[in-house]
């Protein structure tokens, strides 16, 4: 294992971070807020940490998978501590496992939070908030490999640990400029979305809600969520953007570049398309025909908001669907374990995985009647390899067992089991609300820290797509 | 397609229920019951239809794994309308789909009712219940294959369709003798737990008791349950054999035949008596934690048979543990997943596939960080099988993927989510109870015909172990 390398590169990521402090900071003095000291003292360690570790020189260059995935969980796992400290020292947040929930809800794109009055926060930590989210929904490290200079040859394995999706595409054959392309069009679609954001929002309220939808994380900036500013227009321009932010960005790599038809034959697209469409109208059908909303338009405007935002697993809402039938409720709960398409900001198990494992069970069924058929398997009009049929079904099934184990262990907080397995599920996929306490005008201030650790433990492993976090707490990574 | 062996040995079936519905029938006419006309029928209908199959006269006699499966979900289907009858007829259970769902929770062992007042039935009828569930149990098609001349040389597909488990181990090397076997082991354990109970229960009582548990299936006669005997002594007996009958059946064989060490030498029963005993173990220190329950032996002797209950998806109970703290209650629904061992007449994914898919997603970890590893999987003492390697995932994300469609089409009904989750997975699993409104006091009358339709569709499928289910609603399966 290459230690130096490993502490190299986390040293640059605790820089970047202070840098990133900057701007919550700069926001607390220009408003003349109290506390921006709090901001101060996690710049300052995090800067000396980060020079500090300058001066380690490692023997050689090379790392593998193994510490790819330590960089990457290890990095993490630091953001999200020095990332609750502003939040801790201003007092905000007064106890260290609910500061650490918050900022690892930021970082994961979650949303997720114990904040009981969220508008009583101050101005710096709200765009704090933000600023986590949109850094986590593309990736801290991507970022880095952006922006370091002569990291391109062994950062192959970062980017592999910590984008989400089965299939990392290089878009362009050298790593740094591949990064450097998602994080331009992620730019490029965040200000877009910023511009008509602000057309009905104040500023500052457009920045946070641009950076939090862009990542995908689902932070508001009011208690009523996105509902508070009762505004159509914002709720469409917001559904839109959400259902974008959980493509693919090779997609809109392709658009850039011209090929419009290579883009819109992905199978994935497709499937992402039909599901946001068909929960999105059995939803509304389901709304009106229960007589929970009257008004077929105003059933269709918040079935596809909804949708959309736990799709995507961003996680705001217009409505308390906690309140909402049934049926309503469990589809929302099978988008929430389904997620966005692979590569973009979104989590979940992603739409990618969902099709390829539909289409092994039904391979496995037609086999079952007949062995002797061969069975290989497409996906995106090629042949799956014989590791990522392996892979699939074990990414899905270890998902289905941190859930199962991860409601089991804060059922001891003695809540009901409605709320323990969606409060599980909605921070494994990165969601956010949940149902019945957690639900979208709960929060999940009530857990015991023992629960809030767990959940953030579910928080990243969903982030990191599982592996690099149960890796981390395996005793034989360390070996040797 | 070999359609006359299809009716040639589903007519087989036919007459066998025939010569089932007469030991009711016989104990009503003892009793002096009303509506024994209620059997009569059913019985000349079943004669009729089966001798009339006998007419048929097959091409050939060679069927392949597709005859099987359709051989086994036809018969199961006609076994549960055929045994839903006497209760429609007699007007104990008044309407079609509950009669219906009420034979399939017999066959299937779930033991799931629709009955709101058990106590209220003939004993004609709930000799019935208990009947179903002691030939679903071990299985129709297998007695019949005990029994039947001349079946063997093409029994294999027909016995791999309808016996649990991933691996059907032929004991011997012949198929009926395998099957007549199976069935003396089976018959002499339930003599012996009839035995047992008749101590301190009525006849009657025993010998119902005796075959609903050895098919693990859990119908009472009580509308406490086996909470209504209060006696600890019975309620040890059944927690044995409850936790015997979720033993693959060749494991006693390998006892029969003096093979003592290669019997405890299973891998698969080690970890079952290990799930057993740290469940009972962890919910009885979270029933005295909780103040749930104030005496340890108390604690201990419910919680052990209420896990031994639940992981052999028996299903009876001697507590409302719907009203148990939710750590509990989580533990259970984990045992409802789990179910007992392959080869056993316990439902359930099964203790073997459980292991293998653990071995599977932590050998998955480790060659994501070292791809170069060799991956081969042991079990028993064997390496896998690709096949299997393959079977195992596809089987158990089937199962979720069911669990998860039941509960959303039976959310219709408006039922709270925790209802519908636990209806499902409980009937899926071939356990009886749930939580909440299906809880260990409640039943199952509630549910909308719609979604009784659906729940008998997921207890035919969990028992038939899917694959069987699906494959006789495929289009393709009839084609040519």
């Amino acid at each position: 294992m290459n230690y130096r390398m490993i502490f190299r590169f986390i040293g640059n990521i605790l820089l970047f971070e202070a840098l990133l402090l900057c701007f919550p900071f700069a926001v607390a003095l220009i408003n003349g807020e109290n506390g921006y000291l709090s901001y101060i003292l996690p710049i300052f360690m995090l800067a000396v940490l980060g020079l500090l570790s300058k001066l380690i020189k490692p023997l050689h260059k090379q790392i593998y998978i193994r510490e790819g995935f330590i960089i990457t969980a290890l990095s993490w796992l630091l953001l999200s501590f020095f990332g609750s400290l502003p939040f801790l020292l201003s007092k905000a947040i007064p106890n260290f496992a609910d500061a650490f929930f918050e900022a690892v809800s930021g970082y994961s794109t979650t949303g997720s939070t114990v904040l009981t009055d969220v508008e009583n926060m101050s101005r710096g930590l709200l765009l704090w908030r933000s600023i986590t989210q949109w850094i986590g929904g593309m990736g801290v490290l991507v970022f880095a490999l952006a922006v370091l200079p002569g990291t391109d040859a062994r950062s192959m394995y970062i980017f592999k640990a910590e984008s989400p999706g089965l299939q990392v595409g290089k878009l362009v054959s050298r790593m740094r400029l591949t990064a450097r392309i998602l994080y331009g069009i992620y730019f490029a679609l965040t200000a877009i979305l910023f511009i008509l954001l602000s057309f009905r929002m104040p500023l500052f309220d457009s920045l946070c809600h641009a950076l939090s939808t862009a990542g995908t994380g689902g932070f508001g900036i009011k208690n009523l969520s996105v509902a508070y500013y009762g505004s159509p227009y914002l709720e469409t321009i917001i559904t839109i953007f959400m259902f974008l932010f959980g493509i693919n960005f090779s997609i809109f790599y392709l658009l850039l570049i011209g090929r419009l038809k290579e883009a819109l034959k992905s199978e994935e697209l497709r499937v992402y398309f039909a599901i946001f469409l068909t929960a999105t109208a059995l939803i509304a059908i389901n709304l009106l025909a229960s007589g929970t909303y009257k008004n077929a338009g105003e059933a269709i405007r918040l079935s596809a908001f909804q949708t959309s935002s736990i799709l995507t697993t961003t996680g705001y809402s217009t409505a308390d669907f906690n309140l909402w039938p049934s049926f309503s409720k469990w589809l929302l709960v099978l988008c929430m374990f389904c997620g966005g398409m692979a590569g973009s900001t979104a989590g979940g198990i992603k739409i990618s995985r969902v099709i390829i494992q539909s289409k092994m069970i039904f391979k496995e069924i037609k086999y079952s009647i007949n062995p002797r058929q061969v069975a290989t398997l497409n996906f995106e009009g090629k042949t799956l390899e014989a590791g990522v049929i392996k892979a699939v079904p074990a990414f899905i099934l270890a998902y289905f067992l941190l859930l199962l184990s991860g409601t089991l262990l804060i059922s001891l907080d003695e809540r009901d089991l409605l709320t323990n397995f969606t409060a599980s599920l909605a921070c494994l996929s990165n969601v956010g609300p949940g149902l019945s306490l957690v639900g979208p005008m709960g929060n999940y201030a009530f857990f015991s820290p023992f629960s809030k650790i767990i959940l953030s433990f579910l928080m990243l492993s969903g982030r990191l797509e599982i592996f690099p976090m149960l890796i981390l707490f395996s005793p034989k990574t360390w070996k040797k």
